[in-house]
């Protein structure tokens, strides 16, 4: 048969940008400053595997079983709990837990989106939103961020516009904590000015958390959730960056009239998320101490950091800037303009056996200045290796930018 | 805020029609033949709880890791030799892993239908599948079954038309083993004759098969996917009634050029399936004896449906026909027309103390016909249990047919 008469939305899907890097990412002979994804070492995985026998032969008949569609109501406590401690008036009942947070963020774009609609990003931003948001085929209006502030005035001129235009943005998606793939942190101001633009525009705030717990000395300011008076922040949290990010447990903090919606919708989407791993992350909390454990996340990754960032003001070129993460896994570089992260990584895989991820697929514009970013991951490789990357990647880009 | 912009989608999504019924279910004074899982005594609790443990010790860099959007090469292996042993020319590289096989209906949905798009579904249906194309906004076109079979020539019919009215159905969904609700099997013929349909119409067929490993002494007939020359039927498995459910580890099998569109969405909509999930079932595979566990789970069933079986021939009115299902949890029973089962499942859960489920909301049409049907499962009740919820069921049946 075929072809087949795939939907509208079928034909508009795209592969990931980054996802052809994911075979370089195998290459242990390629140092590599490219992956997504959070250090195996930080994991705990006996505290894990004697959590996941403890649900398994003490608690089959849930843990083993079909749960509620909003998730397990234990491990819903526990992350109200958990919120309540960060400000964010939050109680099991204003919580749904997802297969990560990037099925809170497909779910959420199927209930407040219709196909064509206008969505504010910041721009960089994660691209896994933007391939959700991709998905529901909206159209996006850039909010753009540099050094960790968004440029609201601009933002709202868009907002503006788009209202007059009979296209109000329904909207806006943002990582304000060591985000993704900057690192940048948006300011306790920039939060409050956001949130007014917000409320002043009617847009819903997706508020996108997944490194909130992973600062290395301070923790970032208060949540556009916790400062929210209006009911219209989403607030998405994961324990894929401090706990196991195989355990797909993501969660969902909102208004409840958006919850309702999105529980109505989950239920078609996959009955409930899996109640085996919820039921292990609610054992794991009930017999370890979470924030030691956190303690201990923050560590690693601030030695991490702290001998990448080291390293790389050491070799590289003074016209190439990168951005000083205060959490997270990610750094940002910009070389001069001009110059294109893509073909530099043809080169750095070729001659220096090094990888990052070309900035360019991370704006929703295109063009010159967006080109000459690209991502530093310093999650994965150990101390020495990132170093020995960061000093080659200085030698090519000395030799590159004249 | 509020009220908030809702897509059209979800402002279409209702309630499932069977959950209002949840908190009977739970309510261990009654006698409950309403439930639609599997009982937590057929799952391998200790071999499980083994598994994860060997899953999070040994191999946590995989499993507590983000994981390929398609599923773990070993579990896909393993799902693709179980149907090669079933006549289905099945590789790891034409399995995707989803959330349970709820999801595989929901990306399907997705990447096959656009909003308002034609669906030939079997009536009675599983609630499931339809709210998952409900979630999608599509129109039905009863595929009418009973006794095991359905009515195809009716249905061809129906399929000229929409042909000709320029609408045509771009798939046809089915359980044709032990079905949910009804218990029937779809007959060989029933099935070579089926495809025919699905060829002469140019219909992707997808073939729910989630109870065919349940049966009580045959096994079913061979699968509409081994029968396949087409390339146009989409296989969906689950473990979630021969393992746990609460892994939600399902499967789908299909064409190549759908499961690559599969894969695509199922990247925006949730990245991967638990990584822990899919490496415990790999684990489970590797350490036992998997033939032996269904042998027993074939054999829990068996007793479970023999026990009502029985009872149910012993105490119901004549005039009240049940299936004989060879398999699943299921059976389905059938009052005089005229007989309205949600009225009597009032009566009797006040005078009796019994549920089970009504039929209507099974159905993609609505009729007296459609309201005298009722779903029973011998899944969870034990067996003294069952009998007598069969006997209190007869007694209020005779009063209630004259």
């Amino acid at each position: 048969m075929g072809p087949f008469p795939f939907s509208e939305d079928a034909r508009a899907l795209r592969p990931s940008p980054i996802r052809r890097f994911a075979t370089i990412l195998n290459d242990p002979s390629i140092i590599s400053f490219a992956g997504g994804v959070p250090n195996p070492l930080t994991f705990p995985a006996a505290e894990l595997a004697k959590a996941a026998e403890s649900a398994a032969r003490r608690n089959a008949a849930v843990a083993l079983q079909y749960g509620p569609t909003a998730g397990l109501p234990a491990l819903r406590e526990r992350i109200a709990a958990l919120l309540s401690r960060k400000g964010i008036a939050a109680s099991a009942d204003s919580i749904l837990v997802t297969t990560g947070s990037q099925q809170a963020l497909d779910l959420l774009a199927r209930v407040l989106l219709d196909p064509g609609d206008a969505v504010a990003v910041e721009s960089p931003a994660y691209v896994g939103a933007l391939a959700a948001f991709r998905a529901r085929r909206a159209v996006f209006v850039a909010a753009r961020r540099s050094a960790g502030e968004i440029a609201l005035g601009e933002l709202s001129g868009k907002l503006e516009a788009a209202r007059k235009a009979g296209k109000p943005v329904r909207l806006l998606y943002t990582i304000p904590n060591f985000q993704n793939p900057s690192g940048w942190t948006l300011s306790a101001e920039g939060r409050g000015r956001l949130l007014e633009v917000a409320n002043r525009f009617d847009v819903v705030v997706v508020e996108d958390d997944p490194y909130g717990e992973v600062y290395f000395s301070q923790p970032p300011p208060a949540s556009l959730a916790s400062a929210d008076r209006e009911g219209r922040v989403v607030y998405l949290g994961s324990f894929s960056k401090t706990l196991a990010a195989g355990l797909r447990c993501g969660f969902l903090h909102g208004p409840r009239e958006i919850l309702a919606r999105v529980e109505l919708l989950k239920q078609a989407a996959d009955l409930c998320s899996s109640s085996f791993d919820q039921s292990v992350l609610a054992a794991y909390f009930d017999e370890n101490d979470y924030d030691a454990h956190l303690t201990s996340v923050r560590g690693f990754y601030a030695g991490q950091k702290a001998r990448l960032s080291a390293a790389l003001r050491q070799f590289l070129p003074p016209s190439v800037s990168v951005s000083d993460p205060a959490g997270g896994l990610f750094a940002w570089a910009k070389m001069p303009d001009g110059m294109d992260a893509e073909t530099i990584l043809e080169t750095s895989l070729e001659k220096e056996r090094v990888a990052f991820i070309p900035g360019a697929p991370f704006f929703v514009e295109e063009g010159p200045a967006e080109r000459s970013h690209f991502r530093l991951t310093f999650a994965k490789e150990p101390p020495e290796r990132l170093e020995e990357g960061a000093r080659r990647l200085g030698e090519l880009l000395h030799r590159e930018i004249r």
